[in-house]
């Protein structure tokens, strides 16, 4: 497993060793003791799943407390475009993103702890797989408009294909007044 | 999310429900108070996925106390015909078997208890993954040859793709002599 940290506190990248052989290949995709060894948490309480269509935008969602969620997050088929925005009140890189290329043939993935305001673009047709900290309450879910002025985020796209939902999502400047001076 | 139970205890089919839009799909792989309300285990330490060409057979293979695995098996890209066999000493059905045809399209799993020997061949090329109730030994690994004559499982194709290691496994009744009366 090779570990490779952000300029982001507690944000990392995780590429784990895989092995081939004639049939085709098999890796350990989590490991409690290693990962925890790593400073992830102790327990992942729910997995989703899902496929998105090449173009597709998903984010940027968060989810608050109570029900704040820790992922782990990767992709099974094709690629994405990962992105992670720290908006934990206390952080001194708060407002701050990191993007990760990731790709199912690398099977690298990234932890990013609760806080964080989340999304990704499908550059190829994607499976996507991430395991939550914490189980899903729609009431605690919410998120900043994808294309935020104030982030300003390069997704490398033009036009991404993006549910209602996320499209009336707020600026960054709206949620959290105190980020842009 | 759909629950099938099969003639052997504890080892049943679960066929979440699949969330479709324009964007492609969505699904919840693992809930756990849900999957604890069903029945299975309060945790899963571990994570594998393996990719398998067509014709691959892996299996049947077991893991043995203080290491025994139970398995919430699925795949993720593909279809492969799934087999366990019941080798807990006290089950009423010790030495039966039951197939799972997985189907990535289904998004349908099977699990496993401790116990049992598991594997699996792929129609397709295919994307397998597992959640584990304990982290892998290779010392107390074992298995079954997987043309074992007792079991006479159908895999439904001629000349699967066995590893080396797999092709040295031992039949049912050398490894459990009290099987076969
Ligand atoms: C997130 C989620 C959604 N659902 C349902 C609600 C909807 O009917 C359907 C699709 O939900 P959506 O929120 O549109 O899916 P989505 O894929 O756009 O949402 C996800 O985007 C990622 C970028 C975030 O990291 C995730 O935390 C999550 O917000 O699935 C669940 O049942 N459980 C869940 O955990
Ligand atoms: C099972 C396993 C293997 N490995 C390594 C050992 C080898 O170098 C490589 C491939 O291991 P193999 O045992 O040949 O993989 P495999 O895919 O044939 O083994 C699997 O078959 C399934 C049918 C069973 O349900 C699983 O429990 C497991 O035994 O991966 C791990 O690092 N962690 C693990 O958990």
């Amino acid at each position: 497993m090779q570990v490779r940290k952000t300029a982001i506190e507690g944000l990392i990248e995780l590429i784990p060793r895989v092995f081939e052989d004639e049939r085709g290949h098999f890796f350990e995709s989590y490991n409690k003791p290693l990962f925890v060894s790593l400073g992830l948490p102790m327990e992942f309480v729910q997995d989703n799943q899902s496929f998105s269509v090449k173009g597709v935008l998903r984010g940027l969602h968060m989810q608050h407390e109570p029900f704040a969620q820790g992922k782990l997050v990767r992709v099974m088929s094709g690629q994405v475009l990962d992105v992670a925005v720290d908006l934990r009140p206390d952080s001194p890189t708060f407002g701050q993103y990191e993007t990760f290329l990731l790709d199912a043939k690398l099977a690298n993935m990234a932890y990013i702890p609760e806080g964080f305001a989340h999304g990704f673009v499908a550059l190829e047709d994607s499976v996507f797989s991430y395991k939550c900290t914490n189980i899903y309450h729609k009431a605690s879910e919410s998120g900043i408009i994808w294309n935020d002025p104030d982030l300003n985020i390069n997704w490398g796209i033009a036009n991404p294909i993006v549910s209602e939902k996320d499209q009336e999502l707020k600026p960054l400047r709206e949620v959290f007044p105190q980020a842009v001076v």
